[in-house]
């Protein structure tokens, strides 16, 4: 599928109260419940996501339209979460993340950008020259990925409840060393 | 986490509404793409996950409570959906999807199980002797995995878009061959 701005702003507004719809009021089991070490629960997921908003998408974008001697992003910390919502609840990460993803898909839609900026490179610290449009098109699919992450996570949890079908459930057996 | 059958039914009952937010009114490249010849679209998920509700997970739970002589399973059609389906929209599959789930979960309340029907067996045509228990277990992680499934097929839609991010995003290649 080409790249298409609206398409691409269509699913990002869909991810909280995608999240919502799939979290909101679970019992904590379901929210805290990773794939072992290092791994991420579905509230570090949205966590995850928060910043994403702050110190990711757009930030890179504005570096990119800011057209620059040297477009380099800041590398992107995916710890900065974990300390940073100790002791706070889902509901009120699911409802930051809303709000910030709303207040983001505005100021992207204001910006009214055309083919010609969706050209526009910036500089990835370890990739490289990147587009404006590659950026907005890994915005999506990180999103994606994570909502495949979540569900997948929770899926986990009944992984020995599920008994003899775990052969049939590929989703329990196919990360077994999970890569994100 | 241990099977407890208010938590189970609680995310079966996510299942319509989240994928609802996350499909309804997408344009059709999205919601037709898969991964592939012989893999599912977001679209073969729904008509599946009817499929599930008509012709799996209750109709085995009553072969299991009628504790008969042979509580043998049907073998299930992963595929009837194919037929079943051709020229409908999704949004017609998403309403069915939700009577479907909400009529199932309803039937399913009122049966009021414990401890002892939860322990009751039936006899699956390949696996053999499985719970009810694991029955219910096994549906959640069904849904679970579904859900999965389709966000990662919608990431992959963008899989050149993303350009060098691609080496970023496990959801894009962990799965080359998907199981499901």
């Amino acid at each position: 599928m080409e790249f298409d701005l609206s398409g691409a702003m269509d699913v990002l507004r869909r991810t909280p109260p995608v999240l919502r719809a799939l979290l909101e009021n679970l019992p904590e089991p379901w929210v805290r419940g990773n794939e072992g070490p290092e791994t991420f629960s579905p509230f570090d997921v949205v966590g995850h996501l928060i910043d994403g908003e702050e110190t990711d998408w757009m930030p890179r974008a504005r570096i990119i339209l800011a057209r620059g001697a040297d477009p380099r992003f800041e590398p992107y910390d995916r710890f900065r979460h974990r300390l940073r919502n100790a002791g706070r609840t889902l509901a009120d990460l699911l409802s930051e993340f809303a709000t910030l993803r709303s207040a983001n898909l505005a100021q992207l839609a204001s910006w009214r950008l055309g083919p010609a900026e969706l050209e526009l490179r910036g500089t990835h610290p370890t990739l490289g020259p990147v587009t404006l449009r590659e950026l907005l098109a890994t915005w999506v699919t990180h999103d994606l990925g994570h909502l495949a992450q979540t569900a997948r996570v929770m899926a986990k949890q009944y992984r020995v409840s599920v008994g003899p079908w775990i052969a049939f459930l590929p989703v329990l057996t196919d990360h077994e060393r999970p890569r994100s």
